[in-house]
């Protein structure tokens, strides 16, 4: 008795395997910043034990997750888990070193606690790099969606596939775009609207590097697009706003790019 | 014994009359996407009927908040409701081209799961796929509030009066900018940060076509601005990024803009 | 028997102190925000007097959360919020002009209910003159969080130390980013992707006018950039698309970018 | 590593089959009383068409309820939802005569509107009628989760199996008990703490009628107790406050216990 | 085409008028009942002008709720809610007159503080206040809504009808029924199971004094049910648990029933 | 300027020392019966480690508790948290007895998962049971607002100062009262409207035994009220519904009350 459009759409339903919901996944991360940064947080842990206890549930929560997730039937969640808060240190020392980098790079920054309540720069920062400690680990799909709950946060798009060195700064950040093969060493800094984005999008190109190298101490301003995988910003260079660069600059470089404009002034009779 | 500003404000408020909140027009759609798209949803259908009841009590509650939108005293919202549940298969077949676009044409894609949960492009033509069929039966406001809600999301603005071919892609979004009076084609690949937006905005201008139209397989790199209601971009054209179009390009086109960059390498002695 | 990063972050717990939640913050704005704008809300009041009972709540409230923002002990937060409430009656006039400016400038813009309950611009707009009352009172970190709420919901990023003038209009709006010693004028229209930012960021010039000023009735289009703080846009401009602008223009000017394009065309056989 | 406590919560976990919460089968059944009793509801159907459309819907919960009870495996639950839907205009009938006993019996009871929203009785009543529906189509646990419900709620213990007929009076209703195999007729009124139990509560006798049988246009005031199977109010019976009753009485009678109290009166100097 | 059942219902949904709901009604009494007993509260105000504007934003919440009730369109709401909140100090000193009460006469209670967020006792007199004021001023169903939500909480029915002196206490109080013309006198002590019923529930006797009085100084232990509009139970008397009285008793009275029981006791061989 | 009345509840609130939360202590505790009991929870753990984690969580969580309980300022309250949650297991132990009494001694119980799931005994049962491990640990406030709790929803209120030894049966409940100083052996039965109080009720009496003593397999039926701190009901005798009781009985006693009722029947002409 159905319709027609309930079947097909009935049928397409039962291939669809169960993955836990955005709003699950971007909790357990939200839980996980607190934890890290009590900037974030509307509670204090009554001892170091405590905090323990709670890292323990969220890692037992992260296995819940991963086993929810059928896109991987034979991964050992129980080791990804903890392979990943194992690294957990590790993450939140590089943090503590992006916080570091956007106090100082930012005139308009008074203290770490502002960096980690108001900046999207952190959270987009924070979220990813949680989001690639799990892309290393081979999770599927996860890594994606936090990512993607940090670009829709705060518009800045970071691949968790993307490598990126300690004391990365980004200020404002709308329409940053990092793509999945980009590597980004340390102390580099980045605009608002700055693509690191592959030359050309063939699907074939799936397993190759497509996206750029930059290196340490980098500076790139707004609105610049670097693109392909064979180019390399070489460290200590500065590209300004709007450059548009497909080849490698070696280290020591500025680019910029000087647009002839034209001012026509109108005079007032 | 109020004060003159509190009797401003109550005066205005009379003045006001209600609209659904923009929250409750969300939920609705955000149920209807969860139907048409189950890896959106914690929840199976028992049966096709099952599907079939909730559709109904959808198209119910489209003419519940079509009522109470007084914007529109005249319309024949049972009518409205109906001829948009009507149009409802053909919607998610577009939907669906868009979903086999994306896969298709994102090397970072791996699979139709992901693209519907993790990809802001397919958020943002879903929402905007609604929005247009309620615009093409002359509803006020709750198109362009769903367009809205997409664009807080995603950071992509199309607004619900352009029309959109199928297989349309968007890869990341953020910035992109689609006017009213658009024209796209099909199988359209658009990149973050493109406008394809007005010469003039003039608010005379309001019933002509002021937005360009863009033609079957054309593809529009990151940051390029086309403008202008004459202004064609012939079908299998590429775009290149940032470029800024004001004039209509012949088919099988390739537009580039190579700016002249300077670079000076610093000597480290 | 706590693992030692447990122990670090228990440390490090204990040196931050509590601010209220950025949801609580972003509640009290929109309370606000729905008392001047019934647009936005789902409830009319019965009196006047009801309006003023609950802009006392609010104020209230207000201080409640600047006295649990530890940030500033010696603050006299009753005599702030009062400040602050004493301005509301400017600000509202200032917004209502924003949203005849933004009615008068879109062509795609029906009434002004759309504005309220649609348009980013006004959403970004009525945040930040709330945020930057609060920031001309030497309120610590708040102006900035209720700015931030701004640039994640709409990717329209203004410092709430930034000074606009009436009539302000923002159309589209992503990736806007007004830095914190811009000054701008009455009647300034800008599109999408505008920086007005530095020339320089270094830490050095936190306290020094490092942002452009645009004069009344200057109009910038999308993804002009405009830097540094000597930089005048003298009244009645208008700054083209894409445009990069770091040196000042005289009034009445008209200021485009023409890049050159290549336009390759490809026969068909 | 865990504790031997810890495994042994595990391994009993393992048992226990899922069932869908209470708050869940709460919900669906409120959900239906609000369609049934609009007094209830904060919402207005626009049409019958979505009266039917959201019966439809609840009918297609109640089968994922009833799939989702792992107790039951072999129970067709497209049938039993069907089933009880199929009974639903019975049931409501029944209801309106409960409301009607209501007003016509209780000075207080202003109009049937406050009967539906302020009277336990027929709170009671009503998860009452909806789970001795599912009862006697052989549904497991819910009957009883709706039962316990409406006790939480109201001190009123009806179990789903008792046969109850229409003009149902229940007043007050606090410490109300009325066991599982109990019989009551039509126009039958029962005031606080009234139990209708079994002699003897031996697990052998699970099968039995253990409890009473109330005839028609019985009265049973507060705080009497009537036990057995065997025990029968005869019709029209009038059954005084804190009767204790094991045998049967005849219709027409007045039972009533006159319990010898002393007074002392302290004479006042 | 819609089933005749959904007709029907149609049909009658359109007589219901709206009444906000109990849950609405509640939370404003919630909140009232937090200003004046910080103890339920988690908020504490920083100045008595805070409290002032809580309150008079209470009494426009008042005002809203009887607007929307519409079963009294020839009320001044306005005015009722002036009159209730001018009432609020006497009630505040009553409520505290029965904590006193309670504090002293329960060898249990340790302090106020226990006592008015443990007692169900004084949570249910605290509703019957608020709710007995608003009976008094002629407000249809709102008051029944209170107690009856008071009922729902703690197994204590007092209609709002009831009148009832200062220092009044319950101890345990489920099960405890006040009918609508019931006078209870000052100091006056009930444990549970108390009935202060009507002897007979003619609906002709709506508008007679069909409760007991109780003076001063009465102790009415559990389960005594007491009934009929002329019984007066005379002050500083005491009736025993059980009782059941349907006449008057002088002051200085105690009453008491002294059951014959049986005892058999087994001779273990 | 503010109202006196504002200044009163002012000056009163700064007296109260805050507590947690009723609703934030009932969570705790319904989390942790969600642990013991997967009859109640939608949630399974993945491996006992997990559960082991959540116990020390809901630890940690009992510690904050009763760190903001000011009302104990020399409490260790690290210590009473690590003996509470040594005293689980036990605690468990006993609950699983409980359930074995009710499923044994109900008729109507089907099996375990409904008595867990839907049994007011034994959701009074087992938040007393937590409640007097608190109790006995000299923790104040908490353990009250946890049987209060257990009232609210059952009608059953246990104080948690009473001991209750294994395999405690308690059916309907609704109107049980058991005092602070009972003492209940193992294998007891208590029906629905059970008192086991105080003979006295003076202020004086709060260090002495006040509250009856009821030996191993006793049963009392509904209604029954005993009294006293001296009255023991001597093991496996049975008091009958109604029984009204101040004197100890002896082991293996049967306690009953016949009262005289009086039955005219009228003839039907």
């Amino acid at each position: 008795m159905s319709t027609s459009f309930a079947q097909q759409l009935f049928q397409k339903q039962a291939g669809v395997e169960p993955v836990p919901s955005n709003h699950r996944i971007a909790q357990w991360a939200m839980s996980l910043l607190c934890i890290l940064f009590p900037e974030k947080a509307e509670y204090r842990y009554e001892t170091p034990d405590a905090i323990d206890h709670q890292l323990a549930a969220l890692q037992d929560e992260l296995v819940s997750i991963l086993n929810a997730t059928k896109a991987c039937h034979s991964c050992n969640n129980q080791e990804i888990a903890e392979a990943f808060f194992a690294q957990l240190p590790e993450v939140y020392a590089l943090l503590n070193t992006d916080i570091d980098a956007i106090v100082a790079g930012d005139p308009a920054a008074t203290n770490s606690f502002e960096v980690v309540r108001a900046y999207p720069g952190f959270q987009a920062i924070s979220l990813y790099r949680l989001a690639h400690a799990l892309y290393s680990l081979h999770v599927p799909l996860i890594p994606r969606i936090l990512t993607e709950q940090a670009h829709a946060q705060t518009g800045i798009d970071i691949h968790p596939g993307a490598t990126i060195g300690h004391h990365f700064f980004i200020d404002h950040g709308t329409g940053i775009v990092i793509g999945e093969t980009t590597h980004i060493g340390n102390h580099v800094k980045l605009y608002q609207g700055v693509t690191l984005g592959a030359l050309s999008v063939a699907k074939s190109m799936a397993n190759s590097k497509r996206h750029p190298t930059v290196e340490d101490h980098a500076v790139i301003y707004s609105g610049a697009t670097i693109l392909g995988g064979e180019t390399v910003i070489g460290h200590h260079s500065i590209i300004g706003g709007n450059v548009w660069l497909t080849k490698s600059v070696a280290p020591y470089s500025t680019v910029y790019h000087r647009p002839e404009i034209k001012v026509e002034t109108q005079i007032q009779a």
